[in-house]
């Protein structure tokens, strides 16, 4: 699977409508499992290997629409990696006190340290879309805003974090069916939000502000990747392989010691 | 396996030389790893309950000398459980701004929101096990100690947590094999620390220390166990059942919609 099909292009000319929602790729859906718990053991190892080295971390932005699969993705996509090494932060409608502060304020502590793993389950760029879509920021605003968070994911990268953004895409058809699936299984419903519907009728202004905001903020360094989602099997598959390439690319060592171990008698 | 033969008592007369390190129980290790698969999908089944409901939350305190199995223990037992509702949090030695607060300061922002479960990987144990076997406090300061720690747990109880504490019971002779394997394996040189051979000679020091903090410290909502841990496997299986009777006796709910599911139109 070529990953760079999906990764958004720093010229700012992504064309969202250009991406299909429903993508399997070539591999029948066999394949793709198989293949992502082959994958499993190869990520664990690569975490033990930047968590011993201590230098780089990986941060990954999940972004989506309501029921966009993103808990699915933290579920599947970490499944068997030692959660010692990884911490998951889900970001809710800010409080008073984090609204007193400017939007990267309360981002900033769930950052990786060096060898650790982050996962920002929706994040910053919640201040361009929810915030922009109801109106509460105007365009000035907002590209203020991308200028910020393209210096504060500079910052993070000049300490060696690593930021793989994924937008999960799914067709509002796909959200429809899962939508009603929390409603009709009781074990389900506690994930249904009345609210989430209203944000469903502004599907298009969406698209326009996910469009927009990946267009302005997609660097070699801190890439977007628009993930084809309706099908959780190659959303899998396909997100695994980008983790798995990128941790490859940064390539985490076990450190030398500072002292022979030859030497070190154990009474 | 009956886990209470594990459980530290409350009423203070521990004695940890009772306690076996290489005991391996009845079944054979293949039959202990078979049953921690199975019991796999039901911690996993148990966890998403308990974040649904999101009104208790489990704390796991890890305690152990050196290499006494703490980061294989969060690594194995954890697995497969679902990131996004676990943080582990690892105690290091404190910096000066920890040190310039009480001793619960550190630790209290890393307890377990409703709904999740945390792992301290050492806690604020620490500070009567480390600080007093160095004669960094006295007999009258670890009394105190004792007290704020046993308030401290009770307010957490209060809030919906339930603590379970694990002392891993490793032998002298099993920690300096651990201790050579990482002096010879170059890919677990890292986690060798030469200090560590310092505390190993206060072995004996550290036993009274660890035994009559258990002794005043375990209580029927905040229970300590102490496992047999020699045996890797051996631990995993009963530190999973502990982990398992706990969560059933919890009995997290999916909550009930304070709608009506039946009625909601989605357009």
């Amino acid at each position: 699977m070529n990953t760079k099909k999906y990764r958004v292009e720093e010229s700012g000319k992504l064309k969202l409508s250009a991406y299909k929602t429903d993508e399997t790729g070539k591999d029948s859906e066999a394949e793709a499992l198989a293949r992502c718990e082959q994958r499993q053991s190869k990520l664990a190892a690569l975490q033990e290997r930047l968590y011993a080295e201590g230098k780089q971390s990986l941060l990954i932005v999940l972004q989506a629409r309501d029921a966009g699969g993103k808990d699915g993705t933290v579920k599947h996509v970490l499944f068997g990696l030692n959660p010692q090494g990884v911490v998951v932060t889900s970001f809710k409608a800010p409080t008073p006190t984090e609204l007193a502060h400017d939007f990267l304020w309360r981002v900033h502590p769930h950052t990786p340290a060096a060898g650790m793993m982050a996962v920002f389950n929706r994040s910053h760029y919640e201040d361009v879309l929810v915030t922009r879509v109801h109106g509460l920021i105007g365009e000035k605003e907002t590209e203020a805003r991308y200028e910020h968070i393209r210096a504060f994911e500079a910052l993070l990268s000049s300490r060696g974090t690593r930021i793989v953004k994924l937008y999960l895409h799914v067709s509002k058809n796909e959200q429809k069916e899962r939508l009603q699936e929390r409603l009709d299984d009781p074990e389900k419903t506690w994930k249904f939000n009345v609210a989430d519907l209203k944000e469903r009728d502004l599907w298009d202004d969406y698209t326009l502000a996910y469009q927009d905001a990946m267009r302005a903020t997609s660097s070699k360094k801190a890439p977007w990747y628009v993930i084809p989602a309706d099908h959780k099997w190659f959303r899998n598959d396909l997100i695994g392989q980008i983790l798995e390439e990128t941790l490859e690319d940064m390539d985490p060592q076990f450190p030398e010691p500072d002292f022979d171990p030859a030497k070190v008698e154990i009474r």
